[in-house]
């Protein structure tokens, strides 16, 4: 659909690719979201923020003042490791969740997505294993793939990871033989589940993993952002050598900077460093002192009280209109972030189903995306963030009129519609 | 020196990390550079652009519209492939260099670092050749290093890599059975060698590669920063399939921003997108956004001009600084960029000598950091693009101070000082 086999069979280099490139193809799915970026497509795919509800001529006046009083620093090259005066105040941005750490503990990355990837490019040899939870995001799939680790899916239930099955998943594995190098969940408001980790579980799977000697790499872009309660407990604030906690200011302020972070044992963070180094020299200085400054001369707590309330409004129009209009379907009701996660009525085909949304003018992402094992068809994401409760509630008004359709042609022709398949190969900011 | 080998003893993940991961390490020298940095030290080793010859009044009031009047864009997730505005500049950028391309070849990276990293991680299994010339481009060798490349060199004299050389031993690694699967070279103002690959070489450089299926990585940072005349032809302009070409702003504007970028063939180019997604998701909108402003808004062009100009007076104060205070030591005289390769006297090495040079407050890179396999401490490399005219002088004075009394030591003890050893194992924005 993308064009990529036709490219594939004309490439002069095709037999010089290292093995871990031919794992990587362009999604089925990324054409299609093409055509849903359109301006009339309700998009309830993409995890892109509200950015509309920053105050921009502030945020600008910023800007302007950084780059003439500081203007020699910020255009400049910076530390490997990330700008010391930001790396002081991601300290105390995650005082918020309980952790005390120390800025020489933070590598500031390009996105958290960088950070995945830095963990994994130290960690994961060909064939070692990553357990996910079942489902997982599907831009950390995408490192874990493209790093050829086996990706273990565990069970999750409306309280986030079941303990019990992970540490059976694990016995298993490591009976098996299998080396199992880190465990990577995000315990709040999950892309795209929407649960959340209860405050009971987070001793017992930080327990577990260190019982069987294997790393959690908690991914927390979202914990600030609850609807109804003040932040849990990091699990990094559990255990400081046996968690890598990832942090990112891209739902919290704006992902147009690429700034997110990581948080390690000693050690680790030395090699996170160095393989930062070889990735990219440096991150930017000119987005690491824009967040800076920001932090600095904006209430950007106050900002984040603000998209809590701007979120949980589309969030209550998102399920209100689902409750409304499709019924025969089940739904997590998340308490914060961005994401719910939608199980189909019996016999419907989420992925089968996407070109008939698109054309109804709604699009989501299909489970798929966020499994490696083919499972998913029966879900989707819904991502309430960026439109507008009124379009939100459009949108799941035209995903309805499609459902319906759906379930007519399943009575009348049984539940035999294809099943598995591919997944969305490769993170996409489209699903981010 | 910096305490790592300390870490890692108290590492508790020490037996978890992939195998890549166990060449990480910390350079020897990096704790020395902390020293450097401090003002009082004239710093010949940094590769710093000179930021201050920039108009910060006018960028600033350029970034501030931008904020406001396309905030909502510039702050937002983007391609994953890059801003196509941005794009459109780049392929009129690269025009100077008798390069054709479409704004669909074009990739946006992190910095060309990232760039160079995603064209390993997409060609390199371990122990797949990359050939470099002799010396090259600690960065880059970071990179291949972090990919576990069999990492070859080839000679380069005056007019650059030699192509009779290339040919000989691409010969031989494939008549050993060896994959050679690409050249990586600097063709203009060399980092660290200083030299340019001469007009009539290009062709034969691009022939001997295709002859032999290997790819050509050609990394052009200063092409445009050339001295005494116009740019020449970029190898990409010879041959379209064959060559995957590297940009950056980071030189000709500024750095702080991390924007580079690579045109490759089509096919090539598609997977080098799947894999910039999966490490940082997309390239930041704001930084992309800010260079294509200023391309659009600003004498992007004059501004070049300028930088050559103050460049070309620096690159004649350290020669003539090493002509007046160690004549004893031979150099290349660079027709552009940053850097001088100089060769120390008989005897002397560059790398147990830095201690000696940072406590008579002047730094360099020792040659040691741009070879794989332990040459180079007869070598050193000086840049002239940061400090001052006056400032680089009175460095080479500080460093002539050094080398006398070395010149003095060898008189009286021999040579037998420590060579070779280790090379600087990773990139450091201290020697970009």
């Amino acid at each position: 659909m993308s064009g990529d086999t036709e490219g594939t069979r004309l490439d002069p280099w095709l037999d010089s690719y290292a093995s871990r490139a031919l794992a990587m193809r362009a999604s089925e799915i990324r054409a299609l979201f093409a055509v849903a970026n359109r301006p009339e497509v309700v998009s309830l795919a993409g995890g892109m923020p509200y950015i509309a509800g920053l105050p921009l001529e502030e945020i600008a006046d910023t800007m302007r003042r950084l780059i003439v009083e500081r203007g020699a620093t910020a255009l400049q090259y910076g530390s490997g490791q990330g700008d010391e005066e930001l790396r002081e105040q991601i300290v105390e941005v995650m005082k918020l969740e309980g952790i005390h750490a120390h800025p020489d503990d933070v590598v500031v990355t390009t996105g958290s997505q960088q950070a995945v990837d830095l963990v994994t490019t130290i960690f994961i040899n060909p064939g070692d294993v990553v357990i996910v939870e079942a489902p997982s995001y599907v831009g950390a799939l995408g490192v874990f793939r493209a790093h050829e680790a086996d990706v273990v899916h565990v069970p999750m239930d409306e309280d986030g990871l079941i303990p019990e099955s992970l540490d059976e998943t694990i016995t298993r594995l490591k009976a098996a033989g299998k080396r199992v190098k880190f465990l990577y969940t995000v315990p709040n408001f999950h892309n795209p589940a929407g649960v959340t980790l209860s405050l009971e579980r987070r001793p017992k799977i930080v327990e577990i993993a260190r019982r069987h000697g294997v790393l959690i790499l908690e991914d927390n872009p979202y914990g600030l952002l609850g609807f109804d309660s003040e932040p849990l407990p990091a699990m990094r604030s559990l255990s400081e050598d046996g968690v890598i906690y990832l942090g990112s200011f891209s739902k919290t302020f704006a992902p147009g900077f690429r700034v997110g972070w990581a948080v390690a044992p000693h050690a680790v963070r030395e090699k996170l460093v160095l393989a930062s180094e070889a990735a990219i020299l440096c991150p930017s200085n000119a987005s690491q002192m824009a967040i800076s400054s920001y932090l600095a001369h904006h209430d950007w707590l106050g900002q984040i009280k603000s998209f809590r309330v701007q979120y949980r409004e589309r969030r209550d129009a998102i399920i209100e209109a689902l409750e409304e209009h499709i019924p025969a379907a089940t739904w997590t009701v998340p308490a914060g972030g961005f994401y719910t996660w939608v199980r189909l009525p019996e016999g419907l085909d989420a992925k089968s189903m996407l070109p008939r949304a698109v054309t109804a003018r709604v699009a989501y992402v299909p489970g798929t995306a966020f499994y490696m094992d083919g499972r998913g068809a029966d879900h989707m994401r819904l991502s309430f963030c960026y439109p507008t409760p009124e379009r939100i509630r459009e949108g799941v008004r035209r995903l309805a009129g499609v459902v319906d359709a759906e379930m007519e042609l399943v009575k009348i022709f049984g539940t035999g519609t294809d099943r598995g398949g591919e997944t969305v190969s490769f993170p996409s900011p489209d699903v981010a």
